[in-house]
């Protein structure tokens, strides 16, 4: 039996836009959503923020560039839904395990990101979900 | 100034697979997900389930045939986030404000689903995501 990579709760989900401006606008103003800071993550280059709505939050991400991952992630498919993140403890173990039971992991180990440590799960090792993992 | 459709929290996302069964045993040996009850929806063509894993769930849709809206998603895009699910209150209220809104949907009044009474509201009003409103 492989070791488990327990989960706390869906952290986020994330979904690549064109304007984050305009999606944030939009989402307050059909779905009450409250406002968000926009942070620009240069590493990542894109310019996110996450909305909070309920336990699960709901993160938007504009690429800075079209070369970018998420540009060329739009680029391919369009806007729309874009990762998956869930919640853990102890982010460095738990990527151990994931890789250890055999997926093939982005990060190897966690890295800084808008929601704290985070790491990404390939999606082709989770039914074509990219999986992130989120230590808060 | 357009009427809010307010939205209590994301009540699950989905994803669509080939392989239900093989999807529910990965998600349950790697994250420790608990098993679900998979179901047959006639009228949406899939096979479902409902992971329960914090306040927002995990849905997994296994297409009954490649002709099924489900299978023609994966034809297109492969296995991966399908749709957001959002849970409100009132939802033929809530779905009468969207229309009036603007927005484009797909359900124009509410029908049964696996959740409760759900109604869809068509991706290209809402940066690429289709999206549902549930009412459990």
């Amino acid at each position: 039996m492989p070791e488990i990579c327990a989960v706390n709760y869906i952290d986020h989900v994330g979904v690549a836009v064109n304007d984050i401006r305009a999606a944030l606008d939009f989402f307050a103003a059909n779905f009450g959503a409250p406002d968000a800071e926009v942070v620009q993550l240069d590493d990542q280059a894109v310019r996110a923020c996450l909305i909070e709505i309920g336990q699960t939050r709901l993160e938007l991400l504009e690429p800075l560039t079209p070369e970018s991952a998420v540009g060329r992630f739009i680029e391919r498919r369009g806007e729309g839904l874009h990762h998956l993140a869930l919640n853990v403890d102890d982010i460095a173990g738990k990527l151990k395990i994931l890789s250890a039971n055999g997926l093939s992991l982005i990060d190897s180990e966690p890295r800084h990101g808008l929601s704290g440590a985070i790491g990404f799960v390939h999606p082709r090792s989770v039914f074509g979900v990219l999986t992130e993992l989120v230590e808060n």
